[in-house]
């Protein structure tokens, strides 16, 4: 019964709870009971505060009990990624210049999803600020694939990835810049949602202008993902980007079929991305799906030329105003990767981001004009399957080496620099077992459209459900 | 009864014409009179199309007659800012590089204000890529002031103000970075809005998310810059930071009492602007009228730290950005004041552009708390009074001498740098009949608010109504 909550999808689980079928202390005892026996192999979780949540839990089913009005996610238990300040709880930014600190206020995407009746139970692991898309730190090591031990989670939300794919937690959150609710995702066989920038709006943000970086819901269903993007989205008024529409209207029923629809294929971006041949194999037999469900598929691709000068610059820029001046502080502290993003940005002119601004500009119009044609574009989430975890990043595929460090994560940085929201789903599993990520993209705003498909093409595949097999 | 019509305000020209009681092409014909008289000496037109705005408004009868559906500004001439791109129609940007320059296509603004029923007269004129509050330019001179030939119009958008104030034009559109919407209509005494960035989507622009340059209505009255507002404002997919409001509850009636209104007003912006005391003494003349409709007013306002570095160091930067090789291509053809700001712009850092955005984020944040006291924010709109033409710019007000050529500027630089709407409205008259203007400022994206509570001033002063002396 325990590990049969644990595996539930979090619509459900909402749904048990409001009805007083299973109540809030139950769900939050029965996740720390799983946490307690499947954890330690895979370091998902590195903050637990289990007697915190328990009176949580308890002080929820009271509300509930006393008719007082409550959430759309009252009673599911969570861990906050630990980049996300959480107010009273040790917040790390998986970094040891954060060993121990404890922020005293909720930022908001935390604030939103507590709002919405989620039960804090700790924070889930992260690589250092985030940066890099495969999650491991000094302080707490690397976190473990619930699909293959020894094999990388994924990142930066890699922590929330294999926490979901385990069952530790229904829902979660996560962030994403160059693909860091999409890659881990893709590695652990759940679903990521990397909102356009502006629906989910974060607050504090060193710029709030930046189209870069954004947060958003993961889940172990597309529409589990759906519930999380109706309490995390809406504007707030600090935050100058923050698109105008209501969270609600996300979590309304997904529709399972595709009659119509217009759909891209773009095994390589266009050429632009080498990816291991395994993972093209598992997509490209999924794809018949889409005809199945009414679409009609052309494999096609927006003209993605300045993206990678885009990100590449704008990231760089970005890293040296948040990060420059403690890396400069503290050299000998921090990872190599971001002493090299800091050093790209200190190394940048005004006119270099100027000329990044304008590629990027030119890139949303291109894009904006391709979605006229196609309602969707899929993609490979990943150019490579999950890797052993004593490997920082990969440094080929195949026989193509890659430029940098951020290379093999480009089929998810050049979809970052175009602004529209993307999804990773469950796409397959290679032949030995590794799941494989689909990634559907949608032009800007469109959010609700990515999880409408993801939503039939999960509903008809079935990928999601194979779990994985922990023992 | 032709220079009636030229001195109306725009929403009755414009259901005169619905109603079939004048035609476009009366309208037109008596504009065009009227520019024939008065421009000459004013200089604020510069392109005329006389036969094709005949042509088009007997088009216009023809489409009414014919029971057509048709736009909120049909039949209304309107003359288009000289910065903006007009299809088959010479479009300067003031500058001698552009002085045969016919585009292809109307840019967005154009097209709106055309697609609402306007009909083109012409173009109105501006300083060198509209860069500068005072309007003039080596290919066709200054333009006048109507209230006192040989003072400036101010600029950017002089053209369009003078024009508006002189009868050539019942509405106009232009744009504002530091001022050119708010400026001309201050010294001018008609009315311009600086919308929120976003409301009025700018396409094409070279970085689409600057939220420096905006576009925007002007009119002699506030209720006709809603009902300009009406028909430039709503999202356009093609601009990333286009809010997602459609434009046309702008035009609904306005209100003209303030019951409750929170009024700050900041005669100097919290000591950070000289101002001429001809122009406070004016303004706190007028204050009185806010609580006659039932404000509340205070002396007031945000803290703006960090606001002349987002405003300078972010202008310097788009100006490298968009014409940094135009001006090293072209030394001699570009007035010294742009060779500096690109000047500027091309020695900047890339991580002096992200302590001004990380400035700029925090000056946001301070202003959004600021009005969760305040309704409006009252400033003046100028810090000096119109000046001779012949006068590049001002240099001083009374003794204090200004730092640099934006220096006498920033009464409206500063309200740029917020992100808040502002809205200059008549504000009374100097002793010696000169125009002065009063800024309405409101939170990010409240500028329905700063229509009403202008329009409650303007319908309590009638400082509008009081037309220039032609002759």
């Amino acid at each position: 019964m325990d590990d049969d909550l644990c595996t539930r999808p979090a619509t459900e689980l909402a749904a048990l709870v409001r009805d007083r079928e299973v109540s809030a202390r139950e769900l939050v005892d029965a996740h720390l009971d799983r946490i307690e026996r499947l954890n330690p192999a895979l370091n998902a979780i590195v903050t637990l505060d289990a007697e915190g949540a328990r009176a949580e839990a308890d002080a929820a089913d009271a509300r509930l009990a006393a008719g007082e009005p409550v959430g759309p996610l009252h009673g599911l238990p969570i861990a906050h990624k630990d980049t996300h300040a959480t107010g009273g709880m040790r917040t790390t930014w998986g970094s040891p210049l954060h060993a121990d600190t404890v922020p005293a206020h909720d930022e908001l995407v935390v604030a939103r999803l507590r709002a919405a009746g989620a039960i804090r139970l700790g924070k889930t692991n992260v690589p250092e600020f985030a940066a890099g898309s495969h999650t491991f730190n000094t302080l707490f090591g690397a976190t473990h694939n619930p699909y293959r031990h020894g094999l990388s989670a994924g990142g930066s939300s890699g922590g929330a990835a294999a926490a979901l794919a385990a069952g530790l937690v229904p829902i979660a959150e996560g962030s994403d810049m160059g693909g860091s609710l999409r890659n881990p995702a893709a590695f652990c066989n759940v679903v990521g949602l990397r909102p356009t920038p502006g629906r989910v709006p974060t607050h504090p943000a060193a710029i709030g202008w930046s189209q870069l970086s954004v947060q958003g819901p993961m889940g172990r269903t597309v529409a589990d993902v759906a519930l999380g993007l109706s309490a995390l989205a809406g504007p707030d008024p600090r935050v100058p980007i923050s698109l105008g529409d209501p969270g609600a209207p996300f979590a309304a029923p997904l529709p399972t079929e595709l009659t119509g629809l217009r759909v891209a294929w773009a095994p390589t971006l266009g050429g632009r991305v080498p990816v291991d041949p395994a993972i093209t194999a598992v997509l490209e037999a999924s794809l018949g799906v889409f005809t199945d469900l009414g679409a009609t598929v052309e494999e096609d691709c927006p003209d993605l030329t300045g993206a990678d000068e885009a990100f590449g610059v704008l990231r760089a820029w970005l890293f040296e105003a948040s990060y420059g001046d403690l890396v400069r502080r503290n050299p000998d502290r921090v990872k190599e990767t971001i002493r090299w993003n800091a050093a790209r940005g200190a190394e940048l002119t005004g006119a270099d981001v100027g000329r990044a601004e304008v590629a990027h500009t030119a890139l949303y119009e291109r894009v904006v004009a391709f979605f006229d044609r196609f309602d969707v574009l899929l993609a490979p989430t990943t150019q490579v399957l999950p890797f052993p975890v004593e490997q920082e990043y990969p440094t080929s595929v195949g026989d193509v080496e890659f430029d940098d460090y951020l290379g093999w994560m480009r089929s998810c940085t050049l979809v970052s620099a175009t602004g529209c929201p993307a999804l990773s789903v469950p796409g397959g599993f290679t032949p030995d077992g590794l799941p494989v990520g689909l990634q559907v993209v949608a032009a800007p705003r469109a959010d609700r459209r990515v999880l409408e498909v993801g939503h039939a093409f999960e509903q008809a595949t079935g990928f999601g459900r194979r779990r994985p097999d922990l023992g």
